[in-house]
């Protein structure tokens, strides 16, 4: 703490009373600018973090989407493999390759509804321009109009998350 | 700015500088209080601003790994497709299957490599344990000791990224 720089020649009770004012108040701003020292750090550390936090957040988004990336691929993985069984067993077995190859399709669709995004079977739903994409109509006696009677290419995952709208063919008056 | 709460009986030259100290003592303390509260009010707004950020960075991570695997796996929606068209077309001409499902094969190593996870050739290379998982040795006159003779399984990505080690079988002295 700063000593008092006040004049002491003159003296009294005035003097003093002034003199242990000043004092006080001496004190009092040396405790505040202490205390606007502190928070001033406080407050240059938290921007710091802060800037800590933008960089490494970016670098994690990176990181995660790195990591997903992997993740997937590597679930593919032994859907090749199985494709390249099927087709070594076909030299010897022809035959066996229908059978071989209807597994590894399954196996494939597992892996997307593992990931998420199941298969999704719209035959004989009504069409909906948010799930479906009609690529052809055509009359059904048997099907109400505007609804699905083929599905041309599967789609999948839920509305929520779909990877593609399936393509279908709709009823249509005749 | 409250006034400052001196007694005033007393007078003289002593009292009013005083008076004048203290007056300019409660200015500079009620200054330093402003700037406290200035400075608290930054440094809340900081720590707020870094819990923000670090709900969305959880957040966007979440979000970059949902979108990675839905991207991957629309990648993988041409290869399933191209197993159902090889399977239906089998029907028809069985003998197109092998053609068909090597196609695909090829597709699917094409869309690794898409992701940067390329089909590794280890035939011939020297044994690396970080690289080559061995599942069997044996006697090779044609090659050197302790390289890669066969390859039961491929490795897939780069040294940096590899999705998997390749299985492979190693020449040894015989």
């Amino acid at each position: 703490m700063s000593e008092p720089d006040l004049g002491q020649a003159d003296s009294g009770a005035a003097s003093d009373r002034a003199e242990s004012n000043a004092t006080t108040a001496d004190e009092r701003a040396a405790d505040l600018t202490a205390r606007i020292a502190e928070l001033a750090d406080q407050r240059l550390r938290a921007l710091a973090d802060l800037d800590n936090l933008r960089k490494r957040c970016a670098a994690q988004a990176r990181i995660a989407e790195a990591d997903a990336v992997a993740r997937v691929a590597t679930q593919w993985l032994p859907v090749v493999d199985n494709l390249e069984r099927a087709l070594a067993h076909a030299q010897a077995d022809p035959g066996s390759i229908i059978a071989g190859v209807r597994a590894v399709r399954d196996q494939a669709t597992g892996v997307l509804a593992q990931l998420g995004f199941a298969r999704r079977d719209d035959l004989g739903a009504t069409f909906d321009p948010a799930r479906h994409e009609a690529v052809a109509a055509r009359p059904d006696p048997a099907a109400p109009d505007g609804s699905v009677i083929e599905v041309v290419q599967p789609a999948y995952g839920d509305d929520e998350r779909q990877l593609r709208p399936a393509q279908v063919v709709v009823a249509k008056a005749d």
